[in-house]
């Protein structure tokens, strides 16, 4: 912790890891490709999911659980599905291990074979389909609107931690409906909280939109997405909302009897965001001396950092600042006070500000003669001096004004960070900086020809779509939509 | 819904998983073992799991995460360990499928076959303490006093929803101490507030003891349980608490710089509860019509059902009762105001009395006109008209008369199917109605015979060991502990 990060400027992806190894939020498990959620990376994702949980909930959502294992037949049943998802998943073929003849070690026990092997969920589609068929016979069965929190796993050989790994945390929807209307508005009313948690808790600037046909999930017949800037001007794709259509309705036979008695396939949406957010929260709002994080995701929002002299009591301090904790703990804001022994005021403050924490309050002696202490932010590093009976109000309007600015200050970053090109050489001058808006003329070749020679692709179409005389930027055709391209994570 | 519940007096087993079909508690997965937790048993889990989680937080504990997959060397590292745990676990030993040659299938790939197998986790006793070899090295790290909530895998072939699971939810507390002292006052800590909370928010009597040799935690130096009684007198164990000693820090080498310098094994604790808890409510609480919720798990504390004639406006009703739903959602009681229209109130009453609900409020016209309500019971079926002005204090109050009164029923219950004997005809006689308390020589001979000829387990050894004069029920000799014994799940 004594050592500070590698700063961003230098080495944006050893400053990530760094970043993220040093504040202790991950680590990499034994199995190659696993991560380890630390304490305090897991803080923030609990308050990441409260956030969502919240809003899923006051729109009518419920929880539940579905089983990590699906049949292997399960995959092949949506036949686009099998495609995207078959390639990299996790097999179970046996039931049990049993010691070496030695008995020095174990190994699996050939005995325990499955008859069909099973599959580590890489999604929950198939399972989840494979229950409603048994839950839904009525449009008085309709809408089933759950969600579950859960891990999931995908085989990654390049491991990122947060972005990429094997087995990772998320929350998906499975909505069932009795009318294609209701479905498409749910995929939308979900993109929505999307953008307004992950705008407005995670202070990250989005762009909403819709997926091309290449870039969509396996097996739905749109995704939405929401779609951030890293620091590197990389695009994160940190949300996506699909309108499956009736794709896994037909897959799994599950019809229902309408109002007024005929058969119809049910329509779906699934939904998801996951722990990548917190890679996220750690690339859009981080600097050269590590996290900067948001107030209302900062699992410490305000630390406390006493400056004692050899002749200091502790208690002195505790019993200063004892009425302003209280009432700061009183109106949620969540305190700490590092009373840690042996450890100097500025080891404390350099692994507060590789943390993150907002606000860093900090009190010595001469402070308590005073009736002061020293409020500093994490977000512009800026002091003030303020007295103690006035420290509560000043903290807490503070800390809305921290959300806003880092807000801000990433929106500016984005916006300047997106450029409006005309031709292809503007394109390609622009292609390592950012966000790209220009004509496409909805063909795959032409997207395919432009990741070939760029390694940028469509992040998403975006939802105002002015595209009267505007001309593909690659094969200069009529161009049938606007897109926004970037080279992503 | 329409139709009940099997009586539990006519058979406790379809009972059980009628009630917990017919409430939409729990259903079974596709793949053989698995369950699929529905929207209201998953209600109850997130209630249980604030309940826990808090206490937890309170005490100093911190959530995090580690992977779901265990290298399968790791499970051989603590010998006891393996001998608990490798039987019965769910290996993955691929990491592709391909499409069959017709195309219409998967097959795994062949070509994926991994280097090392590797186990799904059935406890993280191992991956957990990998990696506290890579984050402790002084005394300055430790406690580390971390928990998790995840999901297990334990293979079984055996299925009982929410009691014998292949997949369960849990979570898994693992704690690292610089003493033996410390780490035994956790471990302590920890049953403390199993029992408080299974006994304050289930309103689950339990008794709490030390397990015995043959009965503990493979890995564990000492197991310490809360055993409670279900429905049908029969024990369940309902969760543990482990002081590990060194062994696990022994199996991973994870050692630590004391204060004077000096280096030390670490000592550990690890515990848990999972959703078997769930199973627990069912079996202590519930009744031939279904379940009875104790008020502080219930996900909906209060259902409002209207009754409306023909010429009844649904309007009137919700504008009667807006006020008094207003006060009871400020002070965090969980209503439902059931409008669902097309069905009768009688199938309302039965489906809410299914599923348990603590009160149900009839409204009618003529509750209306006289400013009234009706108020219901679901513990002992009582009735009572209130003004609907003193609804709301009432309504509060009857919760935690509910809340108590379900306690102390199974208080009664279970007391009452505790016997304490002292001669082997007595154990005999009793060994079919619930807890038996005598004297035990401590020898495991001693413990199988009576478990092959009773098929009685010792659940605890209780805390409080009078055994002055006591003698051994089985052997005759000296008792050497006082013993619970019992048949159980």
């Amino acid at each position: 912790m004594s050592k500070g990060v590698t700063p961003k400027s230098e080495a944006y992806s050893k400053w990530y890891t760094d970043t993220i190894t040093k504040a202790q939020l991950a680590d990499y498990g034994p199995v190659k490709g696993t991560m380890v959620i630390r304490p305090y990376g897991y803080g923030i994702w609990e308050t990441v999911q409260n956030a969502f949980d919240k809003e899923f909930k006051k729109t009518g959502h419920v929880n539940a659980y579905f089983p990590l294992f699906i049949p292997k037949s399960f995959l092949s049943k949506e036949a686009e599905h099998v495609e995207g998802f078959a390639k990299e998943c996790a097999v179970v073929t046996h039931s049990r291990l049993k010691a070496t003849e030695d008995g020095k070690a174990v190994t699996v026990d050939p005995e325990s074979k499955l008859e069909e092997e099973i599959i580590v969920r890489p999604t929950s589609e198939t399972v989840i389909w494979s229950m409603y068929k048994k839950w839904i016979t009525s449009y008085r069965d309709l809408p089933i609107l759950i969600n579950q929190w859960a891990n999931v796993v995908r085989w990654e050989m390049r491991t990122r931690l947060f972005l990429r790994t094997s087995e990772f945390l998320w929350q998906e929807g499975h909505t069932a409906h009795a009318s294609e209307q209701e479905a498409k508005e749910e995929t939308l009313k979900i993109l929505d909280i999307y953008k307004n948690v992950v705008q407005n808790v995670l202070a990250i600037p989005v762009l909403t939109g819709l997926k091309s046909e290449s870039e969509k999930f396996a097996g739905a017949v749109e995704t939405y997405c929401i779609e951030a800037m890293m620091g590197d001007t990389r695009a994160l794709q940190a949300g996506t909302s699909h309108y499956l259509g009736q794709n896994f309705a037909k897959a799994f036979d599950v019809r229902f009897q309408t109002e007024d008695n005929k058969e119809e396939l049910v329509y779906a949406t699934s939904w998801g965001v996951s722990t990548r957010l917190i890679g996220a929260l750690i690339m859009v709002h981080g600097d050269d001396k590590g996290l900067r994080l948001p107030p209302k995701v900062a699992p410490t929002q305000v630390v406390i950092v006493p400056i004692l002299r050899k002749d200091s009591n502790p208690d002195d301090i505790k019993n200063y600042i004892n009425n302003l904790t209280d009432i700061l703990i009183n109106n949620e804001v969540r305190v700490n006070v590092d009373m840690r022994e042996k450890l100097s005021p500025g080891h404390k403050f350099n692994e507060w500000e590789m943390k993150g924490v907002p606000i860093r309050i900090e009190v010595g002696p001469r402070d308590m003669q005073n009736k002061e202490l020293v409020v500093c932010r994490r977000d512009d590093n800026t002091k003030q001096t303020v007295n103690i009976d006035d420290a509560a109000d000043i903290i807490m309007n503070l800390l809305d004004e921290i959300q806003n600015s880092l807000f801000n200050q990433a929106k500016t970053f984005m916006d300047s960070h997106t450029t409006c090109v005309s031709t292809w050489e503007e394109f390609q001058a622009n292609v390592n900086n950012g966000f790209i808006v220009c004509g496409w003329d909805g063909s795959e070749t032409t997207e395919t020809k432009i990741k070939n020679e760029t390694k940028a692709t469509i992040r998403c179409l975006p939802f105002d779509q002015k595209i009267e005389n505007l001309k593909c930027i690659y094969s200069g055709k009529d161009a049938k939509y606007l897109a926004v391209f970037a080279k992503a994570y």
